[in-house]
């Protein structure tokens, strides 16, 4: 009977801790789509500024604006940490095309983009060029098919894959890792469908890399609806291919990660890290990837604080520097944050885009599935249905290896137009809803508001 | 024992069908997303032929192009069903402005359309405009404050609703009742706020109505940034409004129903209704209100067909006409059915757009909420999440009078953007998303399979 009560009185005081949190999470919701300032953040971000690559002089002026920004909101301590960024430029010469025994299309100009970090072409490059489907299949190849030929790399995306990041992932080898596998076989460059779903005429750039002691050779682009067209040009016989990019590198920069944040009442010295990454390609305006990222964290960060609400621990937004090309801006917080002693106890990214709010994943150890879980009946009628394992992010991914065990959530948007923009001149800020972008603010705030209660 | 060996035959049976059923879902999917038709076919519906509303020669090549699509794809029968329409035609002059004591922007050209079903203003109306909040404050004021004078109805959709369909529900009034409440109390004309959420420049007509004995007035809607610029406006002072439309009601038309089917392999007799709205407002292209709906039918009764999936009971596709002013499609269609003798055991409307699906609501008795349900784990993979009770259609909504305890089904696609676009000149074949609209059909057709083996 004793018993009996207790549980009863304990029912009742978890009843009304979950009535009180639902209030908040009400009040969040409120502040974000009636008075919200994310929107108008964001169109700063894409269009006072634009984009955004490392080393760049709009990477500078990102940093100078969040830092100005984060003062003018009065956060607790707002902070800039230096780091080294690799600088890569794409130049003013970017130009392919190619001739084709095709009578009825014999040449084409070509929409594309230099992948970053490529080497320029020094000059109009030109050489016949040779498809393969996938890296599989120019694995295989031998080195006297491809020896002085420009390599087509034409895999899509899987369409068919709900997931759009399953079908990014599939493909991702054919942009990172084209150069190396064509570059052993004696290939003057390298040619890639864009990692994008639609058809259409934007090419999609991106990180590739070079390898020690294989030859580097300029690697690009297409867009989807070129690709088509050039395979279909090969079908008919063999096709010229012209190429001139005076992309390069430069000397490492100097750049910033820019945080601020929100001191714990009871555990400030337990930090919660949030953020997405301020840098972006150098084409559009890095509205999805990850302006919406950074500006879904920063309202979060207002909306705590404008409501009132006081963390039990430290929550601390970080604006990451060099996601796109290096991480640096990941890996050098990581490793600062444990040089200071500092005590993190969780981290969240958003890197997926400003699309509606689905939910969050766990990349961490099992024990916090639970908890992740007993967030779902607070946040169903908000649209949120997404609470399981998966992925984190490359930013706060570093985190694992200097606090093993650290529990990394993932904002999951819905997937389903994000690799209509994602890396591409058209992510500006006009693909971004408003009201969407809102509700993934709002899901974050709400999102650490719990994370916070339960840590 | 001997019954533990029947259970676990029983057990092995179901997960054999649910195995199979999974199968068949993926296929599903794999045929709208890599040779998905509906895009092609829904920018045919919005550029070959645009806009539709009832009684227009619009709608009648609509009609047409339903009618030889649905012969093209050589469904077991394709008919007409011919029904009496409302034709009202917006006319060549639709203006308004507004000249204001506020000196910083004393006149001002505003973006309106007249409401459908509104009387024209013969000639130029002018007179003093007032505003109201909500439509309590206007039931409230006395007919000395509003006599001579255009009504200004001022009440915005709450974006802090999650579910965006609520807070136009909530709205619904100032344009359904606006002409007629206004009427009652002398005014000269009625010109409301556009239920749209977004603050911009695209005006949202939609049907309002007149009642016996009350004074027929001009009826319009402002766009939301003008409905703001006319409040500030009026806190300056008084504000006169001018407003010249000739838009005109037009003898009834003739129209149709357009309908295919797949006979049912086992009980023929027994029908599966599955459809959205033919008919669009006279603005933009009619592409997600409700090209998509009609198309992701369409689209899910080929992909029945192409994948050889023979339904034990008829489905039927029904492109439904004059959803948007009069709903005589669909009481025509229900009493059609009831006459005709036919067994109608379930229907499915799809007019909430084409935006990524979220799942299916339940319009009809609890006992098939379970059945609902019992569809959650099969296509949870594809990110639908809402197997609930809600609202079924406009359109299908009369089978219910006829057929009484008919389950009727509403697709659920995500709402937050549909008040961007709804009614609206913005929605056109655009803002629509290929890889959505394609989504929506698979989800459809899954459905429409498990509904089919369950019923």
């Amino acid at each position: 009977m004793k018993y009996a009560w207790i549980l009863f009185i304990f029912s009742f005081l978890i009843g009304q801790t979950k009535a009180q949190d639902s209030l908040v999470i009400r009040r969040i919701y409120d502040e974000a789509l009636l008075r919200g300032q994310a929107y108008e953040n964001l169109r700063q971000l894409c269009k006072d500024i634009g984009p955004r690559l490392s080393g760049s002089a709009q990477a500078q002026m990102a940093v100078d604006w969040s830092y100005e920004k984060m003062r003018a909101y009065q956060f607790d301590k707002v902070t800039k940490q230096e780091i080294t960024v690799p600088h890569w430029e794409r130049g003013t010469t970017e130009t392919a095309w190619y001739k084709s025994v095709n009578q009825y299309a014999p040449v084409r100009k070509l929409h594309l983009l230099a992948l970053g970090g490529s080497i320029g072409t020094n000059g109009l490059l030109e050489a016949e060029i040779i498809e393969f489907e996938t890296m599989a299949e120019l694995k295989n190849a031998k080195a006297k098919e491809v020896e002085g030929k420009i390599v087509f790399l034409n895999q899509p995306m899987d369409a068919a894959q709900i997931q759009t990041f399953k079908a990014y992932g599939a493909c991702y080898a054919i942009r990172g890792n084209g150069a190396v596998e064509a570059g052993k076989l004696g290939a003057k460059a390298v040619v890639i469908r864009s990692l994008g779903l639609p058809i259409d005429e934007h090419p999609h750039t991106g990180s590739m890399h070079y390898e020690k002691d294989i030859p580097k050779i300029p690697a690009a682009a297409l867009a989807t609806k070129d690709a088509d067209a050039l395979s279909t040009a090969l079908q008919a016989g063999k096709v010229r291919f012209y190429l001139e990019m005076d992309c390069r590198e430069f000397p490492d920069a100097t750049s910033y990660n820019v945080m601020a944040e929100i001191k714990g009442s009871i555990h400030p010295e337990q930090i919660i890290t949030i953020g997405g990454h301020l840098d972006s390609w150098d084409t559009g305006e890095g509205a999805h990837d990850d302006g919406a990222g950074v500006i879904h964290c920063l309202e979060a960060l207002r909306i705590i604080q404008t409501l009132g609400i006081k963390p039990t621990h430290t929550i601390r937004v970080v604006f990451f520097m060099n996601e796109e090309n290096g991480n640096q801006g990941g890996q050098q917080y990581a490793k600062w944050c444990l040089a200071n002693g500092e005590k993190q106890i969780a981290a969240m990214e958003s890197d997926r885009g400003g699309f509606a709010p689905r939910g969050f994943g766990l990349d961490g150890p099992d024990q916090y599935l639970g908890m992740l879980q007993s967030f779902e009946p607070m946040l169903r009628s908000y649209d949120l249905h997404v609470f399981e394992k998966g992925y984190g992010g490359v930013d706060i991914g570093p985190l694992k290896e200097q606090y093993p065990g650290i529990p990394l959530f993932g904002f999951v948007p819905d997937s389903q137009r994000y690799f209509d923009y994602h890396h591409a001149p058209s992510d500006v800020f006009e693909s971004v809803n408003k009201r969407e972008l809102e509700l993934g603010a709002a899901a974050i705030a709400s999102f650490v508001y719990l994370l916070d209660k339960n840590l």
